[in-house]
């Protein structure tokens, strides 16, 4: 069991409905230690696919990626839900929903900082339907950036999200796989 | 000059009205390796005022007070502007001023991580009008915890944040200090 796994059995609380609480160490508190060294484990496990860039969304993934970033020695950009007034009028922009806020949300990034030729580390705090790292390649894919691979801290395996992102044929990691959530429990895939 | 100073004269624009733009660096696009290194200044300048907890406010505090946090080893709070599912009915709930959305933001904070004890070291990206980082203060004097120093990333002193503040009594540190944005320059304070 990795650190993040222990910390999920001893702080994460099932709120059921497959909502997973880690607001503790992740979501609202941050433990800069651990995100420090899950930041390093994604930097080993994504060594090798050639990033030139880490893509997130704000707000709870900009912890990973910042200290992936760190240990990879890249550039982090993560998506805004709304536009700065210092975004120009012109932006990449695509809608992806929200399981904790129930409502579809905008994930937007400027021209300025996604280009043709760059390839693309998208790293997020959960992987569950995978429909916000979904979003997260379209906005790559729309700016001419190639995705080389997807690294979440904790996959709720149940939500399908891998399946879904199965034809983006790049590598995904995730450092606590949930397979079930039922009746309180929370169970990781050996 | 330091790295963040020389960044913000290559990079920022002053796009009038006293707004920097930094969002090449610090609020879209993140260089993590110039955050680390801020957040070890942070960490040399606050080594002696007993932090137990950082507290800055989502979105673009998070970077620097992340990076802060490994240097210190301490736990991160960042005040949520809406209020997820995930967290309590009651909260620690104040308003602030944004200047860059232009009009009043919450900003909350759940009871189970700040409380009657900790001694908070505030992180900002910016100290202008000193409107938010006032905020946390509030939040943080809500909860009976104490605030025992403030450190904002950029401070644009022709806005009088820092004497807002004074009021606080703990040390005030800002990296890169601007004295003025007149006619498209940014001048520091020497």
């Amino acid at each position: 069991m990795n650190a993040l796994q222990a910390r999920i059995l001893k702080e994460g609380k099932n709120l059921g409905e497959g909502i997973l609480k880690v607001d503790s160490f992740v979501n609202h508190q941050v433990d800069p230690t651990l995100m420090n060294e899950c930041g390093q484990l994604f930097a080993r496990l994504f060594a090798e696919v050639g990033a030139t860039k880490i893509l997130t969304a704000e707000i709870s993934g900009i912890a990973p990626a910042l200290t992936t970033g760190i240990h990879l020695g890249l550039p982090v950009v993560y998506a805004r839900k709304s536009k700065p007034i210092t975004m120009p009028d012109q932006v990449y922009l695509t809608l992806a929903p929200s399981h904790t806020k129930g409502r579809m949300v905008e994930l937007i990034v400027s021209p300025e900082y996604l280009s043709n030729g760059e390839k693309i580390l998208i790293i997020d705090d959960f992987l569950a339907s995978g429909q916000t790292i979904l979003g997260l390649v379209r906005l790559a894919e729309a700016s001419g950036a190639k995705v080389v691979g997807i690294g979440a801290l904790i996959e709720k395996t149940f939500e399908g999200g891998r399946d879904l992102l199965k034809a983006v044929n790049v590598p995904i990691e995730s450092i606590a796989r949930i397979k079930s959530m039922d009746a309180g429990t929370i169970e990781f895939v050996d």
